[in-house]
């Protein structure tokens, strides 16, 4: 029985015979590309050792190129092709992929053994929590606006789950932990494992003045741009707005209530959004995670985040008030390299003088998705034990 | 403040001054492509007189090629460019894009006016549904499965709601009627505008061999094919199986039960899942709707599908019971120039000839994702009044 459209009929037959990637026997990966008429073509991607590099990769038979990486480590990968001038090129014979901003790039992963990084990204056959797109209303913002809500495996027959709230970077949205980050894969494996606690995990929308991503709203499908849902001064900001966000939860889903029951982490701008949250409401979150957080209290930009700390009385007694009510968990995490590496390592500066109690995680490499998975992963097992 | 990675960022700026597809204020659209070294550029797409259409786009300034339309109707519309022998090659100006099987296109909306099927589609400025990724277990496959739940909007405070099956067709899956359809959008639409009924729209995986959507289970990122998700004989059929997601939905949500608050419905295979299904449990669903079903009784494939059912007294006895039991509505649409027109035509003589009582329509056009989202919008405001 044929029931498909003539036209993704012949698309489907067409491309059939170039498969890529290819994740190789011995650990490497081919990607193919049938570009006849192409002059150049080039692989780029995170698989190779800067962001910026390019492969060069060559014409065989039939006009498909190809490039052979070198062995790769566990880890979930992206990677387009630039074909004569023109980047950013999808691979059509991969229907994987992720957006980042403005930007689609192929995904896909690689896994030597149980347990590893890319086994952590994957699915795998284990329990899965549902994923849910929400929409709730903000009585401080003043719109209806869109999450994503994890609810752990089993939850239909549990009760009392205590809550995670994972917010995403500038040019990010509600979908961005789900997707880019592999949240829902990283806390099916964790929590199958036993590595971490059955919890609810709340991704809101960071965008004040966005209901939802871009496409999901009444602003239609605009192009969007870094920063750039952004079209106008928002009537209140994430921390202000935060606990429209909490009491939904807490009035919809089979939620433990209480301090001691919620965690806040975040990445970029979401790890400065969980550090305004937190100490705006010093009583409300017991796990405070900064994944290379973007730290913002206004301010001289010329000066150093240590200086405008040491200025600024308000932000200090906030901090002073968060701390006194001793949180279980304030974790900093942040790569060597990442372009805010100095800001936390000022806010580092400041807490160890006042003496306040946190972790600190440094890894290697900067500011990208690969590190705040990693993040995640760390943060949810530390968390509701 | 700054918070994104360099090469995120970087890609961003280089694209930016391209804008496309652009929707002109005469109706018609205008698509732009950076292809500075191209020799021949094409856009292809459903918004041609015929899907197998191309046209040429000419090279201006700055290497970017373009071409515009003539003025276009109100729809949802898919397209992609052709670039010197590659087909198939998104918009990188334009992150809006379905995946149907292997193919994905960029899309656009064009609506003239409050009503239009265009506005039908979009997100408009209404209260919306939730819609969840849902894992339920299915006794009868023996397996965890996936499908896609939209509940209304107003679901929290509201109960006893009816319940829609709305099934996709081959090479689809759980995700193929919120994206492909705008399933959620459309009844979003209809429900705020009081012209359909608050329900519950339950989009199950129709292939019994898969647990859901590529990618979205442990059998990883394979390479989706036509009926191939297909690479063994699954265990049980839809038809057989369905009552495990019945039980599911009506044990997990807030669903009025009996005949009279379900309706089934699907597409292509998911038409012949509806016929199939309606016809196993005669007393389950009040509303059946056959969107360009492709009907599968068995039986020499030579013969006619009114000669099959003239031979197949196993039908024939579960076609009189179902209509013994008066189903409220029996629905059945099909596009003239559909691959499957001949076989709707011979079941709609067999019905006739019974006296089975069911309402047809026939629209323009063929097997396309364009006619199921006109079948779904017309279907939906006619059950559960």
């Amino acid at each position: 029985m044929l029931c498909l459209g003539v036209s993704a009929q012949e698309r489907l037959f067409n491309s059939a015979s170039v498969q890529s990637p290819v994740v190789n026997a011995d650990g490497t990966v081919t990607f193919n590309l049938f570009a006849p008429k192409a002059v150049k073509v080039e692989v780029t991607g995170d698989f190779l050792p800067e962001q910026s590099n390019v492969a060069a990769m060559k014409e065989g038979p039939n006009g498909v190129w190809s490039y052979t990486t070198g062995k790769l480590a566990p880890e979930m990968y992206s990677y387009t092709f630039n074909i004569d001038g023109m980047t950013g090129v999808k691979d059509p014979a991969n229907v994987y992929v992720n957006r980042d901003i403005i930007s689609f790039t192929n995904i896909f992963i690689v896994s030597n053994k149980k347990g590893d990084k890319g086994d952590l990204y994957r699915v795998n056959e284990v329990p899965h929590g549902n994923l849910s797109k929400v929409w709730y209303n903000s009585p401080t913002l003043k719109m209806q606006r869109r999450m994503t809500v994890y609810t752990p495996a089993g939850y239909d027959k549990g009760k009392n789950y205590p809550v995670m709230y994972l917010l995403h970077g500038a040019g990010g949205d509600e979908n961005a932990w789900s997707e880019l980050g592999r949240a829902a894969q990283i806390m099916d494996n964790l929590i199958a494992t036993g590595k971490a606690k059955p919890m609810i995990v709340v991704m809101p929308n960071g965008n004040t003045d966005c209901q939802a991503a871009p496409g999901e709203w009444s602003r239609g499908m605009y192009q969007p741009s870094f920063m750039g849902s952004v079209n106008q001064r928002p009537i209140a900001t994430m921390d202000e707005s935060f606990m429209d966000i909490v009491k939904y939860i807490e009035s919809h889903y089979k939620v433990a209530k209480g301090k001691k029951n919620r965690a806040i982490c975040g990445l970029s701008m979401g790890g400065g959004h969980s550090f305004a949250t937190s100490k705006r409401y010093p009583d409300a979150f017991n796990y405070v995670g900064l994944f290379s957080a973007g730290l913002n209290i206004g301010g001289d930009r010329n000066k150093s985040f240590y200086e405008l700390l040491q200025q600024n009385k308000e932000v200090q007694q906030q901090l002073s008030r968060l701390f006194s009510a001793k949180p279980a968990l304030y974790w900093i995490a942040i790569g060597k390299t990442d372009f805010l590496y100095q800001q936390n390592a000022d806010l580092r500066r400041y807490l160890d003088e006042k003496g306040y109690k946190y972790e600190y995680v440094e890894t290697e490499g900067g500011h990208i998705w690969r590190n705040w998975r990693i993040y995640l992963t760390m943060f949810a097992q530390k968390i509701f034990k």
